[in-house]
């Protein structure tokens, strides 16, 4: 794995060189995914089942898009009993981690009548979007349900296409099962995106859109943000390790590689003060490489965006950090907590040597679906406050309205609205 | 003003013709906007100082974009000093009630040596926007300002435009400084929304621009999201009141009136349980608009979407106005805090007869910058978490991981991310 020594201009070529993920013209497939979103809004259940016939060669009716109970307790037939285990381990700690997010309605008054507030309500009904076959992961869809969930969520509905038989894949069934989703219907690709989005004879229209799907997928989340909510568009996996020279190079290097076999997009950076930790992790990463079996994606990842970048200071290396904002940061420093103070931007921290990346993506319990590409220096990793939403709470009485009611007359003549000044005006006539 | 009973038809011709203010085909000043955000991306502030040469006919360079302390020394001459007076009584309320929306950071440990947590950080630098002339309503700079200020933002900037001679309105320089913005520049438009996107020489690049536009600064926002974070496009404005025989009908008559004066997209919906209440704020509305400066306006507002219905019961009135999930909600009933426990949607709600909308606008302190169109479902008002974003963290001991990292690696080789799984299994082998 390269060694590069950095300073203003390595940094800058890599800050340039890992924005070129950034999703690029999708332009070709807009017309596309504009013409299903038309049709499944127009024509519903019937653009639906005719679309999925066309992509998926499936034959889906109203009366079979809706997975059944004897569909569900079938897969659990299909799925290793260890992992139902080992997915119900996780959802505890998931759920228990989410459920300290929850935030609740408060008011504060005043003597005078005064009444102010925030009242926080779960969306109504939410649409979680899962991919197909092997390309589904259950911990994304354990991960994309269970803040939905704890938010107090009414009704959670999921689309997953099946394959020609009508069979969904059934580890998702299972995942989807454990945590709690309440409808799944046999639906994938943009039509189902359309179909939460507007509604159909057999699928609700919801409030909310989560979850990862490939570009058509993503385009129509895009083309009907607004009409309903959407959670952000992923881009490719990401792992930054801040470390200096009392990492374990062996660690460092497996957790590197957690992220690049992701995909070949994906971006595994070291910054370290450590020269003999550089090279010890180049070694590993190496020796790593050749046993692991997405070797050749792994590879293409570290060559288009792996880096081992050399810092003279921690806090040089904790600047580009932040400069970075990356998905995933691991500190491997003496004093990990200590650095931690430091760190602005990131989706993810992980502290310490045994904090491994993966142990977030299954298991510890905050949420794995994360900001990409620099986005952590304004957005969060999804979670309850994705699933509420907040109204304010206004309530005076005569006494307090009237204490301020020139006041508020001035303010609204001074924006020329008068219509505004005469609706306080005509209560103190 | 008209009188329509309520029954599921009418409910539905309401709500369709509602959606019809949804943003419809921007598409014929995309290309325009587009040609503008590459040109500041690569030529910087000799893009932004010809596109305000061009659009704004003043001669702005680097040594004037900046508003000087003298200039807004200036402006505050020009302003009614009783207005200031009134500005900041408002700031008062509204950095008071965005307190009280601060989240924090917390963690939680349990004894075996694991920390879970999540790390509350403000953005770094946010950009508001605020349009020319007399378009900008000092208040709109107080409530797009305040909550930034509460969350802790390092840098706030704004941009707007200036005429031919290079000044800026004069209410709008004394609302910023009142509000604490660093530093403002006489850039507008689309060219002013990639500047804060992209950086110049002379503006800085934020993390999230907000602040409402005309149409070209509203697609230049949706153009440049994911780039930075934008907030919600606002809609037309928005009243639903609903009130039973109780409720005083030149009160109700006189709040419509006053989201209806907002332009002619505006809708003014009154739903009451009582016939006498209805035909009594149909006259009132009559009475008012005669008298009121902006007549014209108003009566195409209220042609266009303006609505007194009828409904059967209190809960019907109720369930009608979750469908529709107004901007401002205004409960005159005789147990008003009772009626508020069934609403769901609504983007603020005012309690009582003297809770009167354009009070929310200017003094209480929440902000009035919320969610129309129905997306109040979904979207909360502008508020300190729109200036903050989470980090988990995830701090794991030897002995924390060890008693789960066959869990891990189990849910790993089950996803077929063998890499994911090497990461763990490296620490105890």
């Amino acid at each position: 794995m390269r060694i590069v020594e950095l300073n203003e201009n390595t940094k800058n070529d890599i800050l340039n060189n890992l924005l070129k993920r950034s999703p690029s013209n999708y332009g070709k497939f807009e017309d596309a995914v504009a013409e299903i979103l038309l049709n499944v809004k127009v024509k519903k259940d019937e653009a639906v089942f005719s679309y999925t016939k066309q992509f998926d060669k499936a034959n889906i009716n109203a009366d079979n898009v809706l997975v059944t109970k004897e569909e569900i307790a079938a897969a659990y037939k299909e799925v290793d009993e260890e992992l139902v285990a080992v997915i119900r381990k996780a959802l505890v700690n998931i759920k228990d981690y989410h459920e300290k997010q929850k935030q609740y309605s408060w008011f504060d008054s005043k003597p005078d009548g005064t009444i102010l507030g925030q009242k926080v309500t779960a969306l109504e009904r939410v649409g979680v979007y899962v991919p197909g076959g092997k390309a589904a992961y259950p911990s994304s869809v354990l991960m994309n349900v269970m803040p939905a969930k704890v938010a107090g969520v009414d009704e959670i509905i999921m689309c997953t296409p099946c394959d020609s038989e009508g069979k969904v894949y059934p580890t998702t069934l299972v995942a989807a099962n454990e945590a709690g989703v309440d409808k799944i219907f046999k639906v994938g690709g943009a039509q189902a995106i359309a179909a939460m989005a507007y509604g159909t004879q057999s699928i609700p229209k919801v409030d909310k859109i989560v979850g990862p799907g490939n570009i058509f997928v993503a385009l129509a989340k895009k083309a009907v943000f607004g009409y309903v909510s959407i959670d952000s568009v992923a881009g490719p996996s990401e792992i930054l390790v801040i470390a200096d020279e009392s990492a374990n190079p062996r660690f460092v290097a497996a957790d590197l590689l957690s992220q690049a076999e992701h995909d070949e997009m994906a971006s595994a950076i070291l910054i370290t003060t450590s020269k003999e930790v550089a090279q010890k992790v180049s070694k590993e990463v190496d020796g790593f490489v050749a046993e692991l079996s997405r070797k050749e994606i792994i590879q293409k990842s570290l060559d288009n965006y792996g880096y081992i970048l050399l810092a003279n200071t921690l806090d040089e290396a904790i600047a580009v950090a932040n400069e970075i904002a990356s998905e995933h940061l691991e500190i491997v420093t003496k004093n990990p907590f200590d650095t931690m103070t430091k760190i602005r931007n990131a989706g993810a921290i992980f502290l310490g040597e045994y904090s491994s990346e993966p142990l977030g993506d299954y298991f510890a319990g905050p949420n794995h679906v994360l900001p990409t590409n620099g986005t952590a220096k304004f957005f969060s990793a999804l979670s309850v406050d994705d699933f509420i939403k907040k109204s304010s709470i206004i309530s005076y009485s005569k006494e307090a309205l009237e204490n301020v009611h020139l006041d508020i007359e001035k303010f609204a003549t001074a924006e020329h609205l008068t219509a505004h000044a005469n609706s306080i005006k005509v209560r103190f006539e």
